[in-house]
């Protein structure tokens, strides 16, 4: 399959890995990538040496195509920018923040680079920076997301009618199915998350991926739109989140109740109860745990099955 | 294009337009039909013997087949069934309730019997009670939709791995790209609310159809959930809404400030300040208003065109 996204990242299927906290370190990356999709290091819960030991690591893992999410947001941003140009990354998806700010200085250096939105202002911001491709993330995504809550179905294909750039569509996709549904809207390639965390090579615990993939529909919920909104698994810490969001808690009500440390709790050491735990609304039709090469074959494969069947 | 949804009911093409409040009468209904999707009248905004007239009139306009969209949860509910079996209605789509309620005695009058549902449990139920098709309505719709908020992306592939009956999609979808998404989803057919919305022959008022033609993302929110949750326009009613519920009002507050008869002050009569206006995400894509046939001619092209250009 050619798009301007496999020719874009000079790779064989134009299916990328979400650069996911806590469960896209080299392993996840480097499969990705070998598997012929593009695996991307989720920089986003590393310190900024960590950063740099994964690169060093998934560039010993494959000779093929990677990157680097970098979250805007962070503190580490700067950090990693510089541990980025060193190591002489080739692409980087840039997320939660303004395009503007690191993305003509990864051009000069001759990077790649991406940017996920959530809206049509934000994808009219990446044409006007010069950003190589835009990735629009629905509502029914895992994690951080935008507060106007346009699902997919309808950001796609409105980012679609406004800009002319490679664009990827990501938020409820982890099948073929999917992946199709995707590309019949616009979109050239697919970023998928909820999926290849449920993946052997994902750096989570395995407790998360267990759950994954006995979650069904309605087993997550988009909350904390007063600090920054992001979707999670409905545990006893979301109830408690939701209590203080019913009774109309303070912003700082919030911060400290949500604390430091909690996606690190939930998602990497597995605390079911206490953690802060993200995955997307699809994870209701995930129902194992392979390896990510394995798991784009088999999304590749039913993308072609699902084409012949369309009516 | 020949779907098991194009057989149950007859139609040419598997596209069906919602039987939306103030929008659906007979005009927009026979409009559909003649132009070879599913029209249905929208009872949820009429008295009994309104319903009545309605349909006596879309059979006069049209010799397709058309049905009534029924709310189940409406107090009129029982005259409703009393008036669709006098006057022979052929075809149902029940929502808002459970199936269970008419399902028997409407198919037991040879009903051809589809249902609205926005999770599992209620797919699941569809097929426990005998419904013919079931209709799977994500989050991104326009009106009232579940709790769960799960988008068409999830909801659909859900829907399909669990049931084996007739499948129509629901919830962003507008165009040809997006009936061709629903279709790689594992819908057999598309319902169709807010573009018919802004169709010539919709009764919604003129205000109404503008409004969705100059919308953007981002212009409706989902609020209303101690109530029975439903997607607004963001007007100036809705900033009240949001300004209760940021204050956790009761209830009985809520039901205070909606009042009655404000979708019909909203949607009927245009006042664009006080009235309840619902449409979905996907006006941001819609640009004019058109017959009714005319749009189902360019969605039925535009899906054909899309799916050529797959990669």
């Amino acid at each position: 399959m050619k798009t301007r996204i496999t020719e874009l990242f000079n790779i064989e299927h134009p299916v990328v890995a979400g650069g996911m906290i806590w469960c896209s370190g080299w392993r996840l990356a480097a499969a990705v990538s070998e598997g012929g999709g593009l695996g991307l290091i989720g920089s986003g819960s590393m310190e900024p040496e960590i950063l740099r030991e994964h690169i060093v690591k998934c560039r010993q893992a494959t000779d093929k195509p990677f990157g680097v999410n970098l979250p805007i947001f962070s503190r580490h941003s700067e950090a990693f920018v510089e541990i980025i140009l060193a190591e002489r990354v080739k692409i980087v998806f840039t997320s939660g923040g303004n395009p503007e700010r690191f993305t003509k200085l990864l051009k000069k250096r001759g990077i790649i680079v991406a940017h996920v939105v959530a809206n049509r202002k934000g994808a009219l911001k990446c044409v006007e920076v010069g950003v190589d491709a835009v990735v629009a993330e629905g509502f029914e995504a895992g994690g951080h997301n935008g507060r106007e809550e346009t699902t997919t179905m309808a950001l796609v294909p409105d980012i679609r009618n406004r800009i002319d750039i490679p664009l990827v569509a990501a938020g409820g996709i982890a099948t073929g199915r999917g992946m199709l549904a995707a590309m019949a809207l616009g979109a050239e390639g697919v970023q998928i998350g909820t999926r290849f965390a449920a993946s052997e090579e994902a750096s989570c615990s395995e407790a998360i991926k267990k759950t994954i993939i006995f979650s069904k529909d309605g087993d997550t919920d988009f909350v904390l739109k007063k600090l920054s909104p992001v979707r999670l698994w409905k545990n006893e810490f979301y109830q408690r989140v939701k209590e203080y969001e019913t009774r109309n808690a303070s912003e700082e009500e919030l911060l400290d109740l949500v604390g430091f440390g909690r996606t690190k709790k939930g998602i990497f050491e597995g605390d079911l109860i206490e953690g802060e735990i993200e995955f997307g609304q699809i994870a209701s039709v995930i129902k194992d745990v392979k390896p990510a090469a394995e798991i784009i074959k088999e999304i590749v494969a039913e993308y072609e099955q699902m084409k012949q069947k369309l009516p």
